[in-house]
């Protein structure tokens, strides 16, 4: 090993909520400046079709944690426990004596109820660990609601002189109306109007401090880190400057199809009947009114991120530490006659990627772009890899980024990339009329095709390669072309679902182990 | 209500294992009277089409248990631990401050892993739950290795008289050659020995001495218990006289394909190649040598389940017990050049199934016959059914059988199975080459047709209308009207797949009382 090529000891795992992959710069947007996250594509590789598990929080972020798809893991949709079983990066990293740290958003839901029937005391570490995904909290703070006492944030901000019993409500998603009087930062008809929390004190500040902090204090002893922002995430509400830095911005075409075209889906429909924000963004006042500051939010971001980036340097932390930055989902910002994510077009599902591998042996992709398929799933065993541990093949079904990072060639690398959905929580169950237990959607996107199954109802299927907007739905187009891409697709499917790791409970080395043991324990089966 | 049709209070789950639908009178056996299981069907529903999950134990078991499917439950073979959060019958009835008391065999593997991470101690109630599948223990006893603690055969052994420190080898699955030395029980040569156990004290007696024990002592208390026969399993050695029983016996046909026209699949040759049990269950002097073994130990069974009866009958808990009895998968005993079970002919995934209903609602369907199609996991949503129990229908993903056995029509009712099985553990994955993550199959049984999906090798498709004993495969024979079953089977297979319960740390009330509850929790997204 050269000087150059020391091993990686820390990994900086960076996630935004519901960030688009094309508001960012560098990969090209063209108002929109974002020099940190840039710095990081330049430093490392940018993944140009990088895909989410599920385009809700939950059971994306769960697949990120866990490295299993969502029907692997579970928990299916926002409402839904992390199973007590379900193993996650944390887990992974404990078995080698290591730790990941949370500094921000899980939005892990715990499975309190099996807890409680396995009679596990709520305080003890192992529950704790539960209760978090895995990780170990330095600062956990899921950014929708009041920050519990699992977060120091209140604290903080009570200190800073935000004097409030709910200083969050008031002053962070809180801002104040021309007139004087209270504007509530959960209604989009306020995104203009600055939050009243001063920008350093801002939730995007205050989780940037704490990682910092936390960096600086572990000095030589290696870290595995969770940066977690909450933005740009609901609610739509910046702090001064960023609320106003793009208000007179272009902001950018509005995806549409022509309803005469588009043959629009039966879920689809409902979303857009049903569902408060898909009502909203279908005005394009709406989106215009609440896209700057969408970007103003990203733009914060960066700013921080560029803190943390001096930070590795000024640390020489950049040497040995792994950097990921991604993002849980996109957002349609009125894209499709939608807003928010769930659904399956780009906007939603697609995410950026950065991995900033800082060995010498990835030098060669260094400031490149792939357009390698790539899931949430692979950042447990890109990280498993990094630091060169055990790859726990029976339970992670994502796979190390490390030889695309190493430029070893993408032979065998994945043609096709899978999310799934599960509206049972939606109004558009209601619309449709759909039993709970059967509101489910498996999107595969092929490098042509986006296909969706969806229970009960017809399919989707995009032309990506002459309709890139998703604009015309070919799910019941007639024609035997037509037909032999759905049975392919359908193919992927099964194919896919009969993958799932399921066998969890015993690792390979185990099954090769025990394999045909009969005799060696005293058994002969069949012998005459 | 009337006087005759009291609520059910007690389940009996009597459960054989490895015994094939046909070895049976009331199933058509030729020559082997079995009285008191025929008695059962005469006064429940026999059903005459009921599958296993898996043609093996634990998988099988585990789904018996769960209600759910192998691919649900995640313990694909014997030596995979049944993972720490699957819930089972005994955690449901748990849930009505009820208990599901075992007397025999379950063969659950403990994840201590699981309970190990979450720091579980091993003794406390809970991780003893989880230890024995959610049951409780009266007596539990696999059957095939010496009896430990959590059973007492081997300390009731001793006290009648066979002083060894292991008794069951010695006693129990022991006999003598003719020459007085020792004949063990686990070679095939050994079957026409009589065990040196007296009957009255075999495996089949203590084990129905214990069930007849507990349901004396629980006198007025309800119950549900599982009992659960380790035969006709092997070892295949009989005690005294039913060793004997049948040794002159006509034992049937063997079901054989003509080489040239069976178009073995590559994983039935690895199967006939690679294993002990189908070298020696290829020999016609094998099947001839074992069968009557085999049917002197069901015989027993049956004996012993007439005095399981007569309690039932004098001490008047007929009137308000449930009866249940199945077996965990079959036996090929020689048939298709098989020995033992796997694979999906007939012979391994057809079981009885005989549910006996006092109620006088039931009483339509009494001592009739039913060809709807029946699964493993549907056992546990009939207990509950009749106990009046919550359905847990977010998790459990058998049905009811209650429908049925009130002749209420089977309008809806499924028109296909399914059962899975995991080769890893055995050789021919050596003979096949394949990695240990991608040895699984899973079987679509319609009325006409038989279709099984393997990973990375050809589908198996027998026609059971015109060929009832699977002797073609039909697999890859051109053909459109093939192709167009193929395609069917496979749309059956993708929408099994999609039907799988994942979303088990829900009910499926709080997914109704959930549905767009964000303005209750104050959350106001997408509102202009």
């Amino acid at each position: 090993m050269s000087a150059d090529d020391r091993p990686i000891r820390n990994v900086l795992f960076i996630m935004c909520d519901q960030l688009r992959w094309d508001y960012l710069s560098c990969y090209g947007h063209p108002v929109l400046q974002t020099p940190a996250v840039d710095e990081l594509a330049r430093r490392g590789v940018r993944f140009d079709a990088a895909y989410v598990q599920s385009p809700v929080c939950v059971p994306s972020r769960m697949s990120f944690y866990s490295g299993r798809y969502v029907s692997s893991h579970g928990a299916t949709w926002n409402h839904v426990p992390f199973p007590v079983g379900q193993l996650t990066l944390g887990d992974h990293l404990a078995r080698a004596g290591r730790e990941a740290i949370l500094a921000g958003k899980t939005h892990v839901i715990p499975d309190v109820a099996s807890l409680e029937r396995l009679g596990l005391p709520r305080d003890s570490r192992e529950a704790r660990m539960r209760l978090d995904g895995g990780f170990g909290e330095l600062d956990r703070y899921d950014g929708h609601s009041p920050p519990g006492t699992e977060s120091g944030y209140a604290d903080y901000l009570r200190r800073h002189g935000y004097d409030s019993r709910d200083p969050w409500t008031e002053f962070v998603v809180g801002g104040v109306d021309p007139a004087g009087g209270r504007a509530e930062g959960w209604l989009l008809r306020n995104a203009h109007l600055p939050a009243r929390v001063a920008e350093a004190h801002s939730e995007t500040a205050y989780m940037t401090d704490r990682a910092l902090a936390f960096m600086r204090e572990q000095g030589d002893r290696p870290w595995v880190l969770h940066l977690s922002y909450i933005k740009p995430h609901w609610p739509l509400m910046a702090p001064a400057p960023y609320h106003a830095m793009y208000r007179d911005a272009d902001t950018g075409r509005i995806v549409k199809a022509d309803p005469a075209t588009e043959n629009a889906h039966p879920v689809l429909q409902a979303y857009r009947k049903a569902h408060d924000d898909c009502r909203s963004y279908a005005r394009e006042d709406v989106v215009r009114h609440v896209r700057p500051t969408y970007m103003g939010l990203v733009k914060q971001v960066d700013d921080h991120l560029r803190r943390v980036i001096d930070y590795l340097d000024e640390s020489g932390r950049a040497k040995d530490t792994l950097v990921v930055f991604t993002a849980d989902h996109g957002d349609h910002l009125g894209d499709h006659g939608l807003g928010e994510k769930e659904l399956f077009y780009e906007q939603a599902v697609r995410v950026p990627m950065i991995v900033v591998d800082p060995r010498a042996s990835a030098d060669r992709t260094r400031g490149s772009a792939s357009d390698a398929f790539v899931e949430g799933i692979d950042v447990v065993p890109t990280v498993l890899d990094a630091l060169g541990l055990d790859a726990a093949r029976h339970v992670v079904e994502g796979r190390s980024l490390q030889p695309l990072l190493h430029g070893e060639g993408v032979a065998g690398w994945r043609d096709a990339v899978f999310s799934e959905l599960d509206y049972a929580f939606r109004d558009a169950r209601h619309v449709l009329g759909r039993p709970v237990d059967q509101c489910r959607g498996w999107m595969v996107r092929t490098r042509r095709w986006k296909y969706v199954h969806w229970q009960g109802l017809r399919p989707q299927l995009f032309d990506l390669q002459h309709d890139p907007d998703e604009l015309v739905d070919l799910g019941d187009a007639p024609g035997r072309g037509l037909d032999a891409v759905r049975a392919e697709m359908k193919d992927r499917l099964l194919e896919w679902h009969s993958a799932r790791k399921v066998r969890t409970t015993v690792d390979e080395a185990t099954v090769v182990r025990r394999t045909e043991d009969w005799r060696g324990n005293g058994l002969f089966i069949g012998v005459w």
